[in-house]
């Protein structure tokens, strides 16, 4: 298991350094060293966010940290349109739902983009809407979504536009003050490099506006009372926090900081398009077009006669290679490779001639080799 | 810092052995070695909680397991009794109002024990009650409440019993099924000697089929969405859970399960016995009665012109021992020293040798080596 080449959309591999430094020693949340862990967090995450905003961490998964949106900024019975392309798309419509807003959800087709047109229109149309959310990357799907044009082709200012960017933060682009993006969710456990259990919670001025104006009905998720904490001289959490996954997010920020953030993204969109081209160079098709096609994950359509779990199966037992299936309507139609996080070249080629092997081991026409032959290709262009 | 001898009720130092585990390799979070991790966690939080129900695993701190009682078994309006002794009977009560519930506080001096005839006293006075809530550990004032002996007093066998064990779990005593507890809250950082980040839930028969006649107002805490979850041939989660943690746990329970619940529980008592001892002896009183002390943390009076926040301080800074102060009404009033998770009889004589020097640095009639002998003497004769 220690060699298994996980390459799935997240959980990611976790760099042995942040993982190592989630081992650390206990220390006091309410002391000076906890202070400081928090704060270099926090700035660490502005600067990945590229915003001013303050960043709220909670220790959550990323589902808790679009919760988190629905108890705070969304009062009962309050409209909001929540654009639907993939699981992760109604996974926010539900929870919206269940908090009690009164939910519209824009349906896209499963594997294309969020059409900025089209939300133009359900706002037009609907002028009692005050906040539209988005998934900025889809990972059900792999498609990422044009956050600024859809900013861009909301009609009104006061539009609250919430983005679940738990599977873009670290890895893709991202600039929600330049591109007026309300709030950002995020989460550890994907571009971060860092174990799951938290999650990030920014808010632009705007938002903060609308929370001042709802009332919470969450003590847990309380957007005022963490940012009053964190706002302390010594900062600090308003109930006990996710120590060890500080310390280890702590050190994976260093690490994108010491990378560079352009040099981040653009290893990801790289490695991407190795992935599409070797998966193409097989035979077989991506889901989403090129022209939205995510940089953390690829979708691939499993081609008839072409069982996804017995693929996956083999992938993992006798290559020691993870993919993940698909999810939702899109189980058993697609197999997903993740490529996010702490990954490079090698893990990309180990992926695609497991891939071969596994396909020609269950029967495909696949040639040896033209997989990696055709990632190499990309590879080597980009330097 | 990595000699600092960290003496606070949670979280607590996390051994060796639990924190490399959690820096284990990442893995598929949908796939069998995750499933293997979670029914082993799972499974071993039973026999530590003495309980057959089901025990559901959240990311998430202790307060997060409150709210999601909260959000799955009280409905808006339902009328619920919280018995309030310190700060967490009070945070427990204020997450039910949030959370829409009609809260009646059953309060006692800080310091006390929820008495069992006030709780009988306030159900026969409003028959509309559903639900008692007490802290059974309460943190704040180093006190441990009679839950058995509070549940004998419940008048009515609908009634559900909910307990905050959040600080007990895996160091104090606690056998729901036995004692009629149908509602067990815990956490991660003090007795499972795990990081923080985990909050765990376990629920009776009863509390089930009020969780089936309530609809639950969120989709992160859903108990129902975690059970089914669990319940699959190969046990996962509804979101991205936190795999790490996880790591982490299952080393504490082997560990626990090691030395044996009985002997830990003693462990716990006896070294509270020798802090109690030696605190006396160095003529300071504590908060709570010796009938009621609290097993995991000891709440000290701080005598007239002694300044807590200085003898913190200084205890943390010259002699390299952190405790905690005061919460609350008790800010200033009080310190408290934690002896709970992995703690032995040597961090109990470091900290009162340290608590000797310090009281002396500040000006305190204090004999040296007095309260470590006090302490001594306890442990002697324990063995």
């Amino acid at each position: 298991m220690d060699r298994h080449c996980l390459m799935i959309p997240g959980p990611t591999p976790v760099p042995v350094r942040a993982a190592l430094a989630g081992a650390a020693p206990m220390i006091n949340h309410r002391g000076p060293e906890f202070g400081a862990l928090l704060r270099e967090v926090t700035e660490g995450l502005q600067r990945i966010l590229m915003t001013r905003n303050t960043v709220l961490l909670f220790p959550a998964a990323g589902t808790g940290g679009m919760e988190a949106v629905a108890a705070n900024l969304v009062a009962p019975g309050e409209r909001v349109l929540v654009a639907v392309a993939g699981e992760f798309g109604a996974r926010f419509a539900e929870i919206m739902r269940v908090a009690g807003a009164d939910v519209r959800t824009l349906d896209f087709e499963w594997g294309t983009a969020v059409e900025p047109a089209a939300v133009a229109r359900a706002l037009e149309e609907d002028p009692s809407i005050g906040m539209v959310v988005v998934t900025h990357n889809e990972t059900s799907t792999g498609v990422t979504m044009d956050l600024a044009g859809i900013r861009r082709a909301i009609p009104r200012d006061d539009v609250l536009l919430v983005a679940d960017a738990i599977s873009s933060v670290g890895a893709i682009e991202l600039r929600p003050d330049e591109w007026g993006v309300d709030v950002v969710v995020g989460a550890s456990q994907k571009g971060l490099m860092t174990p799951p259990g938290l999650a990030l919670v920014a808010l632009s001025p705007r938002a903060w506006e609308k929370a001042g104006r709802t009332r919470c009905r969450s003590v847990y998720w309380d957007f005022a009372a963490a940012r009053r904490f964190l706002e302390q001289p010594t900062p600090q959490t308003p109930y006990t926090p996710a120590v060890s996954l500080l310390y280890a997010l702590r050190e994976s920020l260093r690490m994108l900081q010491a990378e560079g953030l352009e040099n981040v993204f653009r290893r990801h969109a790289v490695l991407a398009r190795a992935v599409r081209a070797g998966v193409r160079a097989l035979g077989l098709g991506t889901l989403a077009g090129e022209d939205c096609a995510s940089s953390t994950v690829t979708a691939v359509v499993l081609p008839d006669g072409l069982e996804g779990k017995k693929l996956l199966g083999l992938l993992r037992q006798k290559y020691g290679v993870v993919l993940a299936g698909g999810q939702g309507r899109l189980a058993g139609r697609i197999f997903r490779v993740g490529h996010v996080g702490r990954v490079n070249w090698q893990d990309v080629v180990v992926t695609l001639a497991a891939l071969e092997m596994a396909c020609r081991d269950l029967g495909l026409e696949v040639e040896h080799g033209r997989a990696v032959a055709a990632a190499e290709e990309v590879l080597g262009a980009e330097g």
